[in-house]
């Protein structure tokens, strides 16, 4: 099925879905309720009843340039391999004083100081990564992203969210939490 | 009342609300259906039925830096005024094709090429204006922009429209309705 962007998700801690919950940790601020499994929703299916409810959506690139686009299209693998068998869930929510930078300061962040976009390269195609944004739909977080991975990949993963959290970007983070799943 | 942003906003068109609908004129693609009355309903009140519903939320800049921030922000009147006797409601969607473009590419045909930032400070302080954003929310529309102006001033409006309308970023425009609005 040919979906058309943006492509909205919600994700639903509870009983059902693909994947098991291994264990739900507080970065920053508050956690997630303790749930079993959790259901990755994409389109317009209606979701089941669960513990709690995460909604966001895909949508346009807010910070990369051309060249980095492509570089990332060159280089994402695709979500569904049958060797991810472990994925994360991390919902984060940025502060005001972020979303009150202007572009070129966000950018300037993210990329010139904190090496967001050229750090996620280095880890492709190990893991895959699908971005969803929630902040303009009354949510209680700003993005939630999704990676998949194989178990091998595992401590490679680990590295990548360890940089992540030591960048001057993740400052800015007022709320995370790590959602671990295996199927 | 302190509002946090995002906020919130309801557009009903219908036979109720503040403002009364003068013409409704589809610039580009389909038009929105005849109604009387238009409300905007800011914030978490519910609204009013009506015979079209738009629906949006304020949310951080997208392209401005933050030299241009301070001076839009130095400029920028205030939504109300007393002598803001006409408004208008300009709901736009754009095309794939530039949610297909890269950060640095929107941001080229925005403001180096469009000149939509220092266009905009043209006419300030003369015309109030808000941006709703409702891409991400699965909305008809991209943007829903909100203009508010004196009558001595509605020449200088249509100007506005006109030069963004004749710029390389309106190429972009899938479709446009201008809702033109008094009280």
């Amino acid at each position: 099925v040919m979906v058309v962007p943006p492509i909205p998700v919600i994700f639903v801690g509870g009983v059902t879905g693909e994947w098991r919950i291994e264990r739900i940790a507080p970065v920053r601020g508050e956690s997630l309720p303790s749930a079993a499994r959790l259901a990755r929703i994409e389109g317009t299916s209606p979701p089941p009843s669960g513990v709690w409810t995460l909604r966001g959506t895909t949508s346009n690139e807010r910070y990369v340039t051309r060249a980095e686009k492509e570089a990332l299209r060159a280089a994402q693998p695709v979500l569904g391999r049958s060797e991810s068998t472990r994925a994360a869930l991390i919902p984060v929510r940025k502060s005001a004083a972020w979303w009150e930078l202007a572009q070129d300061e966000r950018r300037q962040i993210l990329e010139e100081r904190s090496r967001h976009v050229s750090l996620g390269l280095r880890y492709l195609p190990a893991i895959a990564r699908r971005l969803y944004h929630c902040r303009d739909m009354g949510e209680p977080f700003d993005f939630l992203t999704w990676f998949e991975y194989a178990e091998d990949d595992a401590k490679r993963f680990e590295e990548l969210v360890a940089e992540l959290r030591r960048s001057p970007e993740w400052e800015f983070v007022e709320r995370e939490v790590d959602v671990r799943l295996a199927r």
